[in-house]
């Protein structure tokens, strides 16, 4: 998908939201359970409540490693049921891989090759290991990187805030900064998170036609307004992804009803975030 | 496995070799493309023709993962015949992971939680996202996290040489540093790559006792002799891999004598090196 496509979604679903399909089989309602695939059922489920309200879905691929071959079984049967059900949808495998360019190149092809592999539209990357961790991913047309920029956990202040001696710069915006070689704001995007909201007017300064995915609203504290505030801009320039928030908002048979309910008030504050840019 | 089973290995066999199981299909010699499962024949086949003269395997993720299910598979069957082959040897799993603390547990899982997924000895691990992408992978015993320090590729000029302002240590010595609040030299392992090698002196000041996992002798140009000479211990401390040097060594049916004849010529060097550690 291309940025114009991702743009003209947003405005027509007046929505800027990113489901996170993290979808823990501990988590999944009981009465799910006895089905032979419960992880794509429960997916398949919160697709059908949620696909005229988002504009993303983001498995995050550890929910699936962690059960193997049925794992891969259930993401593929998910991105298959995206792509027949809401085709319309952005979708972006949270893997946050990177390696040395030969090994990188094998991830491409995994996430964006389609088969026997997948075939998203985004991936999350981290960029530790630098520029040939990154650019096979972007040989392919119409697909994304989102690097890791500011992440929204506690062991962020760990590496991402050193400030570089020469350039008085802290890692993150170096990374934004050196990272605009590798790509642009037509096939890269950048994790910031909304428990970073302080940091967006620091972000914008070097990103400002950027995607911006955001991860951290709801079961992790971050303000969707706050976020808002200093991240928007005139295309939106935000993906703000709820997962446990929306997926697991009940436990019971009622789950989707709930995950609708949750779904709709984000949609509903966004549609008035997005007027505002109107105005 | 714990540490001194390793150390254990490596005096025993006089060997701390590496062999990363990169088992490109695009390389494979062509006799095997025929057969049900190429990639795991082949593993077979290069397990059976080395594993008394090394200590580790290290199949990379990115080349099972690019052939999706049927990649799992093939990894899976893998990892099932190195228990049965050679148990003595050490598994690394070259997954580059890292995530937010739920989802890093997740991985955690999948890694060294065994079936339905995998039960390997030791993670590589990304420090972008600090202690609590870390911690998870340490809550099982006998497993080990090596986490990312100096890569071995170009792109590792990028951010991990970027110096402090506060502390004026460079990025990869904060990851070394900080890190050792996260684990020990029991369950904690780095990546120093051989295309660094004059800066394993540094490396040695700040984790003298710590093994380093050791990619980028041979295809990408680094050196044995450098490496050991700054970064040899009382214990060894070192395991240096090589992938493409030996499992494509040739891709004629003579295959398994070219990888046998370049395992043992390393084999023979480490001997060598390991009797410099008694005099």
């Amino acid at each position: 998908m291309n940025r114009k496509q991702l743009v003209e979604q947003i405005f027509k679903k007046r929505s800027f939201l990113c489901v996170g399909l993290d979808s823990e089989i501990d988590k999944i309602p009981h009465h799910l359970l006895h089905l032979s695939d419960p992880v794509f059922e429960f997916n398949k489920q919160i697709i059908d409540a949620t696909h005229d309200l988002v504009v993303a879905y983001k498995p995050n691929l550890a929910f699936y490693e962690c059960d193997g071959q049925a794992g891969w079984e259930s993401l593929k049967k998910t991105m298959d049921y995206i792509t027949k059900k809401a085709p319309e949808v952005f979708t972006i495998a949270d893997a946050k891989r990177g390696d040395i360019g030969n090994t990188s190149k094998q991830y491409a092809h995994a996430f964006f090759g389609g088969s026997p592999a997948f075939d998203f539209d985004a991936i999350t990357v981290a960029p530790y290991m630098g520029e040939d961790s990154v650019l096979p991913f972007l040989t392919f047309e119409n697909k994304w990187v989102i690097l890791l920029a500011l992440t929204s956990n506690k062991g962020a202040f760990d590496f991402q805030f050193l400030e570089d001696k020469k350039s008085g710069k802290r890692l993150f915006e170096e990374v934004l900064i050196r990272s605009q070689q590798y790509g642009n704001k037509e096939n890269m995007m950048y994790v910031a998170g909304a428990t970073q909201a302080e940091m967006f007017a620091d972000i914008r300064k070097i990103v400002p036609e950027h995607f911006l995915l955001v991860p951290g609203i709801g079961a992790q504290g971050g303000s969707l307004e706050e976020v808002c505030k200093y991240g928007l801009n005139k295309d939106c320039g935000l993906l703000i992804n709820s997962s446990r928030g929306i997926i697991f908002a009940s436990d019971k048979t009622d789950f989707l009803e709930k995950a609708r309910e949750e779904t709709l008030k984000l949609q509903q504050k966004m549609d008035k975030l997005l007027n505002s840019l109107i105005s």
